[in-house]
């Protein structure tokens, strides 16, 4: 019996570019009968997130509210690693997306969804952030590094993005 | 029979720093006679770029020449990921690197294609990005990421820098 | 007989979240049994620096004074990869973490350290930017990119961080 590939990424950043990358090699890798996942951590979380606001049921703190408030909220939102220029990059590389029929990155998620790539949120930095579930994508999983190590230990493309 | 070792390095940086650990580690790992492929996809295809400007022979739209006038030709050009200072820090670590020897990224670049590194440019980011085969080095692979994936599966390490 | 497990990271980066990231995956694996390798290279150095200043037995030269000015000395006072704001972000991070009762950076390289993680500092580097041994934390490994390879090559959770 041939062993099932796996690829695991953790989603780490929370640049556009980066996350782009992150989504193209795991939806990738789900067309080619990888199981995927992609473990979003710290500014990666960003990703995950809701366009719109949504109401809590419990209240953030001030320190969490601050985070909040100055993190991206949704992938359409974040910016690039390199160029950003105040969000003209980004701007940018979006226009030149579409003309050249690339796929955005709020449609890569969904994509990654339909395929069944496993979304995994971080509880430990989702803590740290104050970010409550409410706030992000339905359909995605919550876990810690145990999991990670689960899913990482038993495949072969582990990447760091 | 033993199985040949395989190292498949995504280069997303455009950063001279980050390119340069990517150039080290293929160069060891070639020199330790596993099967290397550096895959060059984002900011990290400046890194093949040509020093010269070539005569391109299909014309570059506004977009594509806005993104190649502002992206560095070639990796002597490229900037620091830390401490770059406008350009400052990189002649610094230039500077230290002559002094102590060490190879700079243009030779480092050289060695890895004597040695037989695999060095593909992805060619999705190509498009987008407006960059044409004249304008990158010679002797370098086109490929996307399902060319990428048949090697990273093949291997245990793994890295996206 | 089954595999022990391998981890191996190259922390290249000099960021305080991504430092975090790093040691809470290595701590991790650490726990479930994988042998651990956390390798220092370029930025990532810094989080080995001690805090005080070391005085040292052979002097160094004006460009290595600069570099060692100018990085941060020790893990606490590395800065973020996003939202620093000028060391600001930092201070938010801290504070949160704190109020969550997650681990500092320092506390986790110890905490590591008790482990057994092997934590290498890449010799390389450490004479490119002038750093001594004396100026690093006892009880770490002095290696280059052959030692690297040789841990990474038979494990396969392998990071570029």
């Amino acid at each position: 019996m041939e062993e099932t590939k796996k690829t695991t990424i953790v989603l780490f950043s929370g640049d556009y570019d980066k996350a782009m990358a992150a989504y193209i090699i795991a939806n990738g890798a789900a067309a080619y009968d990888h199981e995927v996942t992609i473990f979003h951590t710290f500014w990666g979380l960003n990703a995950l997130r809701k366009e719109e606001s949504v109401k809590l049921t419990s209240p953030k703190g001030f320190m969490e509210k601050m985070f909040g408030g100055m993190m991206p909220r949704g992938a359409d939102r974040m910016g690039l690693s390199k160029m950003n220029f105040a969000g003209m990059g980004q701007k940018m590389i979006k226009q030149v997306m579409r003309k050249h029929n690339a796929v955005p990155l709020p449609k890569l998620i969904e994509m990654a969804q339909e395929q069944e790539v496993k979304l995994v949120a971080c509880t430990m930095t989702m803590d740290l952030l104050g970010l409550q579930k409410a706030e992000l994508l339905d359909g995605i999983e919550y876990a810690g590094v145990a999991a990670y190590l689960g899913d990482a230990e038993q495949g072969r493309v582990n990447l760091f993005i």
